[in-house]
């Protein structure tokens, strides 16, 4: 069946998930049937993980086993740090872990004896492993040990990141982050790690092609350019004055409306509340308020709604997270879904592979080498 | 529009695209207006290449030109030797070259500056170079110097090799087949690279996600499975009562059939014959006639006609290439097909992101973590 070219797949259907539900009319926002209210509200992101890949929430002896095995997958082979540390400094953080989990891939594969979830949670627990030991390596020239109790991914990654554990409030504020971060149906990223899981090639392939689309100013490295809008301001007068300018001279303002979202992306009222605590926390609000004027002016003028990622960055600023962590830590919580999908492409799998319209040349006859011009 | 949900989008249009037609009536396979067989006939690899890339056939200065040009970009840095050092012995060669290439992306990052042919250039000309440093550290202890002055890149595939210039026929025949695998319209790698360049990432990310998705048994992998099948057997008789037998017990045999293709590959006819002159010119017929054994009792049995990767197997090994290098070849090659589509997406980009029809739980209420089972 041939449809109308309606470009970049808009609106049309490419398979079935039983995973989530993205905008869905009465449904907003689910993964496996809860709604990303109650999962941010009362869930830990251990726990979503495991819903997602699992298909249920664990009992408390089934999470508490879960989060020993992840705490016990935080140490990175030798070979692995040897190749973080030829990785240089200036390096796109993305192009880190996307070389990092590509390279797992060689030291520990995928074999058709393996259990998908051994890979899945291998990737949770050592992603924040990978980038922060090559972040400390590179700025400071430390070579962290990457090994630790800490209870959470969460707690994990600021404790690496700062050398230091950080306050139940930051922890939590990450934790959730991680959560409204962790599955959203067939974005460009996951849909893009189908396709390679439908050829049957492996899970590291799969959540490599993962990270390499989801570090794309489209994608995930929108929450990135959010930031670097917001901080560019010391109050939200000075913003309102520059956005507007930006609007007269259509610039595209980062962080605003979605695809699959009509009306609202029911993960950024979570987050913005987020926001607002941890600045409240900090009792600095230069960051909240500056975001909030541009959302009111984004409102106004074009009728666009804050998504994730526009809150995201002043919340992970105030965790003290530099810029270019922002779409790793996107990465560390998307595995979850990206495997989830992985395990559902696979369980019916039929080879992806659409048609292009043509519209080249049409048959040319052959030209020998002397007589092009 | 909402569509019919056909499954792995067959089918389905997913874009334009104006660099092959695939089974087009009337047209079989033609890169830019030009037939595989008049491709095959007459051009060299870096011929069809460019025109993939330029959109037109080089002239002859042009042509010398562009082979003096990747010639010069065979050498490695020094921290991606460093790396494929680190890479075990026993890793599959698709992860090395997902590896290397995305570790490439850190040490040669495309900036918006950079024009897209250099990372083209770069990635053609020194990805053999990646490959065979890996293979001969390992095999053999031995650290290749990649830089060679060798005409093509066929030539300094086979030298990297083999230690030693490849016979004219020998060049010859590895160049033909990198033209035949060098584009093949929207196949899954191609898709797969195209939605990572759709959301505005780097080149890099998108021959890293065009690696990984082209390693599955369903799509470049499946050279490697032919091969395993055909030298299982001293001779046609013997290929043919095991055959009968797989096929009773209604095993697939890799090598058969195409999605896109109904009636032959045209690439098929192509590489069959350069099969059969490479056996001539070794005076060894066993995996030819075999070969040709299994393809008729598939047409006859099956009514299914050999795609290219089932003549390709017997081809590269008398050329004396080892079967875990199949894949990879394809590779080098694919890449001037990968980066041709990365080009045509951006210049007309739109996210590539399609929807998801959900067939998963209802909304469930939240159960808190003690009521559940």
């Amino acid at each position: 069946m041939t449809v109308k070219k309606s470009g970049g797949l808009a609106d049309v259907v490419a398979g079935q998930t039983s995973i989530s539900t993205v905008g869905k009319a009465g449904m907003g926002l689910t993964y496996r049937g809860y709604s990303i209210e109650d999962l941010a509200a009362n869930a830990v992101f251990e726990e979503t993980a495991y819903l997602l890949n699992y298909g249920k929430l664990p009992t408390l002896p089934e999470l508490q086993a879960y989060k020993i095995k992840l705490r016990k997958l935080r140490k990175l082979p030798a070979g692995l740090l040897h190749i973080l540390e030829q990785l240089p400094a200036a390096a796109h953080p993305m192009d880190v872990l996307r070389t990092g989990v590509s390279a797992l891939g060689t030291f520990e594969p995928e074999s058709s004896a393996t259990d998908h979830h051994a890979v899945t949670d291998r990737l949770l627990a050592c992603s924040a492993s990978m980038l922060l030991y090559w972040h400390h390596y590179h700025s400071q020239g430390i070579r962290v040990d990457t090994e630790s109790d800490c209870d959470s991914i969460a707690e994990h990654f600021l404790q690496l990141l700062h050398g230091h554990s950080p306050s139940k409030l930051h922890e939590k504020a990450l934790d959730v982050s991680l959560t409204l971060y962790a599955e959203h149906e067939f974005n460009a990223s996951t849909f893009a790690a189908r396709v390679t899981a439908s050829t049957l090639s492996d899970a590291y392939s799969s959540v490599t092609t993962g990270i390499g689309t989801l570090r794309g100013n489209l994608h995930g490295g929108a929450n990135e350019a959010a930031m670097a809008l917001i901080e560019a301001f010391p109050n939200p007068a000075k913003a309102e004055a520059a956005v507007r300018h930006m609007l007269q001279e259509k610039k595209l303002i980062m962080g605003f409306g979605h695809r699959v979202y009509a009306v609202r992306d029911p993960r950024s009222d979570i987050i913005k509340r987020w926001s607002k605590k941890l600045s409240d926390d900090a009792q600095d609000w230069v960051l909240y308020d500056v975001s909030e004027r541009i959302e009111q002016i984004m409102r106004k003028e074009k009728q666009l709604f804050p998504n994730l990622d526009f809150y995201s960055a002043s919340a992970y600023r105030l965790l003290g997270i530099p810029t270019s962590l922002f779409t790793p830590i996107f990465v560390i919580s998307r595995i979850s879904g990206w495997m989830a999908h992985l395990v559902e492409q696979r369980s019916h799998n039929r080879l992806i592979r659409p048609n292009a319209d043509y519209i080249g040349p049409e048959t040319a006859s052959w030209l020998p080498i002397d007589h092009r011009s």
